[in-house]
């Protein structure tokens, strides 16, 4: 960013959450981003909860006049053994005076695309419940959003629910279908990328001895979210899935290998229920123009979003 | 192979097809099979046809006594712009004075797992309905049969009908979801090992220039199949589908990284219609053992096939 440039204005509609707390606390530490609106959704933890979460974090940071809107639920079912039983590895925070806004999600969504017409970034890291809500709701809603960076799916990576499904497009894929559809530039996170970004133990151990009341709060939060995390890894750590959508939705981490790609939802009730298909099949020849697609999908970015992650979070 | 070990019982269901003659033809030249018999179904082309050409390609190569069974019909298309009208590039062959056998190739199949009880490797390079149709009429057949090797689906890779289903497992994937539910060890030779196996325009040229007629009617064969893989790969080459296949059942080459992991078959009506879902999930800590799972997935070799396949064929 030069520094004569505007912050971007970015909604970010999260089911917090882990990695939605580091996700949220990026945005608030990135001078990059304008952050005007958070929405909740249920997945890691009940949309209410999340939306307590948020407000919690803000009010840390010192940042509680952020609007936080309680958005929809839907079949996800909470994740007490990943993000504990509050959403935040149980860890409690002062509650914040701050009460959810009056309107839906969805609403605040629409609210927000108003009022930054053509500059709103939107930011989605949990199940697209809220945004396939807002384009029922309001159909031009595409027209004033500048981009949509969705952490979700995985294309050539394995999922996280089932051997297909990535857990934010397999709570609500029928949510997602109509997301992916609709006429706006959607940049999809997978797996694929989030999955080689983590944050070690040595790190954490930085958050947490950090004098800062925020970078100390999630270093406590993640103690948990380390231990799922030896089931996948074999190791303590934690993959960086809504920090990395957010970093790479803000410019503060670049991609590398994004090709331009039709993305379909299987939105069945089979065995590749709630998988992000990714049409890879141009791989062989730089990925060729398909044309009408306005989905790139990033399976590599040009640095490893740790370093500048742990940066700012120790500043914030 | 040891000297004094006897070759492997082969039967190869297959749809000739320009790979699958490469199959053939390798199997015909490895001390390590013996080809015991040949069931043909649609696929590349019809069964009837794809019968012929084995029937041609065998008396090619002095070896008309092997039985070649008719298969079943299928869902399948014909793909003449790859295969060409005939199923061999459109080039003609002498016909056989041989007939096919009077038996189906499920049939055939069963009878041969009767001689070769325990010892039989059946190698499965088109749509995999005549397997089904012979675990229909016998259940008992996956006692008999040492191993099954199937060229088929993509794991990590994309498809090449759709996005995520390769022709062979699309073209009848309520087929092969009965393979892959019977009680029988399964290697599953995707796209993401075949495609990276590719025959040059320099092998084809050796094999059109040689003396001998199979070698240089294979690379005849080859000339129009080349042409198809341009749209692939941007230049003329061939993948090494089928053979592939061959080689890894009868050792001449070896698995890498072969996991043992649950294969699903898509078999729905919606995107994913034809995928094999690989559960691939342990691949951050050596794939543990997945319980009761008799199918592994290669995704790598330990040499690339194209020298052996060259040096067999030119000898052949």
């Amino acid at each position: 960013m030069t520094p004569s440039a505007r912050p971007t204005p970015v909604y970010l509609d999260c089911d917090t959450g882990v990695d939605d707390a580091l996700a949220l606390a990026l945005l608030l530490a990135s001078p990059e981003a304008d952050l005007v609106g958070v929405g909740t959704v249920s997945g890691n933890t009940g949309a209410e909860q999340a939306a307590a979460n948020t407000l919690a974090l803000l009010a840390l940071a010192g940042r509680a006049g952020v609007p936080v809107a309680v958005g929809a639920g839907n079949a996800s079912v909470p994740v007490p053994h990943i993000h504990g039983a509050n959403g935040l590895g149980d860890v409690l925070l002062p509650a914040s005076g701050e009460s959810p806004a009056a309107e839906s999600a969805a609403e605040l969504l629409i609210g927000l695309s108003h009022t930054h017409a053509g500059r709103l970034h939107v930011v989605a890291v949990g199940p697209l419940t809220n945004l396939a809500t807002a384009l029922e709701l309001d159909g031009t809603l595409p027209e004033r959003v500048a981009s949509v960076t969705v952490m979700g799916g995985a294309a050539r990576s394995p999922g996280n629910i089932t051997a297909v499904a990535e857990a934010n497009i397999g709570n609500d894929p029928e949510a997602a279908r109509r997301v992916f559809a609709a006429p706006w530039d959607i940049t999809l996170v997978p797996l694929d990328v989030t999955l080689v970004n983590r944050l070690t133990e040595d790190d954490r151990r930085r958050l947490e001895e950090s004098g800062r009341p925020v970078a100390r709060t999630l270093g406590l939060i993640l103690n948990r979210y380390f231990d799922f995390y030896v089931s996948v890894y074999g190791l303590r750590c934690a993959a960086l899935h809504d920090p990395l959508a957010a970093a790479l939705a803000i410019g503060c981490v670049e991609p590398l290998l994004a090709p331009r790609v039709s993305v379909t939802i299987d939105d069945t009730h089979g065995p590749g229920r709630g998988q992000t298909i990714c049409d890879l099949r141009g791989q062989w020849r730089d990925y060729p123009e398909q044309p009408g697609v306005r989905s790139r999908v990033v399976l590599s970015t040009t640095q490893p979003l740790a370093p500048i992650l742990m940066e700012r979070l120790l500043a914030l």
